[in-house]
């Protein structure tokens, strides 16, 4: 059951219902226009079906193992990430000026849809350099911009990040990573790290790693941190991997999934490193970088959920089993079946749909700089990172289902999908932490980005009711009632917000969902699939905005009200 | 992080929401008092504590291996199944003539949910005995009774159930096993069964194979099934294990999770077996050991997610993670820490009151032979395992949340809950397949069961509501809205009913849960940790069953719309 890249689909998307067209009108990108990105993601998605898709499972049976402080990768890795490289996808948004083919994050996010379909584990490693260039680009010196961001961009090196600690998880200013200074404009970095994805390799001619620590006068918490650019070999003058640095890879971690990526403990004692950005201005650098992996993470998600759509759906469309009522010879046929490839099918074309807005949005703060393009950007990666993880995880959860028996065992690759995808919707900022970043700082604005938001899709609406009434008509009080609910939002105090953060998430993108599913109805002009899809995604899932918005202004109250005693602690 | 068995929590349920005093009070179960079932469970409670918890993780390490055609267990748990035989733990509701307790299913209900939280995949073999027992004492003929029996209850051998075959899954009427009369009153059984949970073992003195299997004369599809007992010794005249019968584990299964259970592909190959029940009437005698499984899916599902919960409260009462608004130490100061504990502890609370009310009605039924109680425990059956093990998966994904990095972690053992519970929602017929027959078979009445069954929730409703209007007035409309989704969907035909099968089960658990929690908070008094806990299953939760219902009600015709080529295929 080969994975074939949805090149059209994502052609359809940008189109229709993204917009990239004004992307596409700027002059920064006036080289991206439609026929061009359809090439491209042609050529990517050649790549992702032949070169990655057969290696899904060879990284879930022969994970990465340390072998005397070496990280031994999955058998294949190193070709296909040489494929990778050479082709140039590692980061075609980089700067032209260090290699980079300056193309839009919009087309980036479609590659790494592709890639993390096609095998999750690897295509973590290019994300984590994509973070690594974001992060050097904007806060790096031009010293050691020209040193680091030729290699990175071209693969030849890979980056990582390197923020977590045992005691600092998402409370990273509570990290212990000292950084001391040795008078000759390099740190001494030293102390560990724990979760670090793609902490070592043995195919790329350097590891580059990104790492948050405390200088002798960083005052406690997230205010004193700083950043440090920490390689695994120093380079030498001519920019060439020389002496090894004092770090290491101390274990790999035994996980759930994503096995062919090695979660590392990485050890620094005394580790030089350079610093990137200012002194203790290392969370303005930190959130450079995860602003961008944090849409990665979604896109990671929403890659998973089509990957296993796809296997579902070929299994479904093999196997008999009973009589169906319309006479299909497979489950195809049967009601429940169809409504589980049907849900499956909506919800991950509203993940994909909301996180290409979101890349659209980027691309245009970046070509216009007008601050309300940057704000729809803020307001939506939240949303694109973790309604894409929980819809990767829903939908691989939905495509066991399908599967039946065979779901469970492991040769069918249904639960593969589900063990890798599992931890997208805990990395990069829980998705509880990214609904808090909703509530509360992307509405410090008054609500303004929703607002303004809100009414682009209520504009959309009216412009659908005449053709598609029904439709219309349910998506306008969706709309409605997430005003309503972003008004109660910005009324209440924070405690309330974070209570209710996580429905309330769920409530807007299922609301952004739909308004894509109405474009995109709306585009067709006529009966069709898509609007037969558009049907499903708001009579069924929709109606759910209305208790997760009961939900989100439930306040705090009754949740305090049961104490650690009650809850049995 | 130890397991610390419940029995107190279950001694409330039955003693104020389950009614359990109406089995007590019947002839048949007059010596099963509270305090004696109490005092049954705690120790039920240790054995789990002490004997099975301990093994959780070893299963997962060490799972069973197939080694020249033998199954080696994983260490420990022959010992720990000693212990559960020997404490007469594996069947207590058996007949006391075959040297069971005769002790009500609502104490078996009770003991599963405990050892399933406890080590779910050793937990698996009773309960697959315990369904055995159940179809032999209903079916099997005096002769053949008194030789199992006695044996299966005591726990000295075992009993497996081999219902699927590659091509007959969920479509059980497709199997093509063949059972042939010997002339001599046995028959010889040849064919493939496959995913025979504890297929064998190497722990107990016999392995007890229920077969489904067509004689030469029966007809096609499910009239035509008989079911045979084919044990991997034949006993002798006196029923000691003699003669090893000519059947044979080809394989195990490679599984997400449950490692410790082996699931074997079975090969008979002329074995000799011995006709349970009437010729041809295979189906009913497998719908008895099947309904009987299927609440203990049900409870397996219930018995992790509270396994699950106790370990995310442990790590969350132990983990510092930032400021909390309540001045808490700990992350279970934290709203959307505390959202996730409260919905994972409320959930567990509903799923489990229905399992046991389900329980009580076939107690009832069985003590009574009232026909209304057989029809109530008709109706619950499906919701019981359905949402049990909906509950199950959900509450172990939110305790992997819970753990934040950690849940990735497989050291932590959060994961291994999700990856162990996975496949309930699928075994002893999938869950969409419980849900079309709540929507079918279970609505040939009319709703008559169901409409019973919400009339005295609103009768329940009435009598809270002086005391807790708030609540007792949304469960009531809940109610009301279930009644009107029962009315519509009776209205429908088959396959308006099936699309819409899956989200009526779950508005109809959600009213269920909501009547449970509004019944314990009413037998509280005054406020305190139940009625704390009811508000946020009432105001949090129960709102979903409008979206649900609305769903359920959607008909067939837009899943049907969406051609096969509009999916993709």
């Amino acid at each position: 059951m080969p994975y074939r890249a949805p090149v059209s689909e994502y052609r359809f998307i940008l189109d229709h219902v993204a917009g990239f067209g004004r992307v596409a009108a700027t002059d920064r990108f006036s080289e991206a226009g439609g026929d061009t990105v359809e090439a491209i993601l042609t050529e990517a998605g050649k790549l992702c079906e032949t070169a990655l898709a057969p290696l899904q499972r060879t990284g879930d049976l022969q994970p990465a193992v340390l072998e005397n402080g070496v990280v031994r990768t999955t058998p294949g890795f190193a070709e296909a990430y040489a494929q990778i490289a050479t082709g140039g996808w590692v980061a075609i948004s980089a700067d032209p000026a260090h290699g980079g083919m300056g193309l839009p994050l919009t087309v980036t996010t479609c590659v790494n849809d592709m890639m993390s379909a096609a095998c999750l584990s690897l295509q973590l490693n290019p994300l984590m350099t994509q973070g690594q260039i974001e992060a050097l680009e904007h806060h790096a010196s031009d010293a050691l911009k020209a040193i680091y961001l030729p290699r990175l961009v071209s693969g030849e090196w890979c980056g990582t990040m390197n923020l977590t600690e045992p005691q600092a998880g998402s409370d990273v200013g509570a990290l212990s990573t000292k950084a001391v200074p040795n008078g000759d404009g390099t740190y001494a970095i030293t102390g560990q790290k724990i979760f670090i994805s793609w902490g070592d390799n043995d195919f790329s001619g350097n590891v580059c790693h990104l790492v948050l620590a405390r200088l002798p006068d960083g005052a406690p918490g997230t205010k004193g941190i700083s950043l440090f650019m920490v390689p695994k070999f120093i380079p030498d003058e001519n920019g060439n991997p020389g002496k090894r640095n004092s770090l290491s890879v101390v274990s790999l971690e035994h996980k759930m999934g994503l096995h062919g990526s090695p979660t590392a403990v990485m050890a620094y004692e005394g580790a030089t490193g350079r610093l990137v950005g200012e002194e203790h201005g290392g969370m303005k650098a930190m959130f450079t970088m995860m602003n961008n992996a944090r849409l990665g993470v979604g896109v990671q998600g929403i890659g998973v959920a089509d990957g296993a759509y796809q296997h579902a759906l070929a299994y479904a469309g093999e196997r008999r089993q009973g009589r169906t009522p319309d006479g299909s010879a497979t489950i195809l046929g049967h009601a429940d079946v169809r409504r589980m490839l049907a849900t499956m099918k909506a919800q991950t074309f509203a993940a994909r749909a909301i996180a290409l807005n979101c890349a659209v949005a980027l691309d245009m703060a970046r070509a216009t700089g007008e601050a309300d393009w940057a704000a729809r950007a803020a307001l939506l990666t939240p949303i694109a990172k973790a309604f894409g993880t929980d819809t990767g995880i829903e939908v691989a959860s939905l495509g066991m289902q399908v599967h039946g028996g065979m779901g469970f065992i492991e040769e069918s690759g249904a639960a593969q999908y589900l063990r890798d995808v599992r931890v997208t919707a805990i990395y990069e900022g829980t998705n509880g932490i990214q609904a808090m970043d909703l509530v509360g700082r992307k509405m410090m604005d008054g609500g303004e980005a929703a607002f303004h938001l809100i009414e682009e899709i209520q504009e959309g609406v009216e412009a659908a009711r005449a053709a598609l009434p029904e439709l219309a008509g349910a998506v306008w009080e969706a709309a409605e009632s997430l005003r309503e609910g972003v008004e109660a939002l910005i009324g209440a105090d924070m405690q309330d917000r974070f209570a209710g953060a996580v429905p309330f998430l769920r409530a807007f993108a299922l609301v952004l969902g739909a308004d894509a599913h109405l474009r995109a109805a709306m585009a067709e002009g006529a009966d069709g699939p898509r609007r037969r899809l558009a049907r499903v995604f708001i009579r069924r899932l929709l109606p759910d905005h209305a208790a997760l918005l009961a939900q989100a202004g439930a306040g705090a109250k009754d949740l305090y009200a049961l104490s650690a005693e009650d809850l049995g602690a």
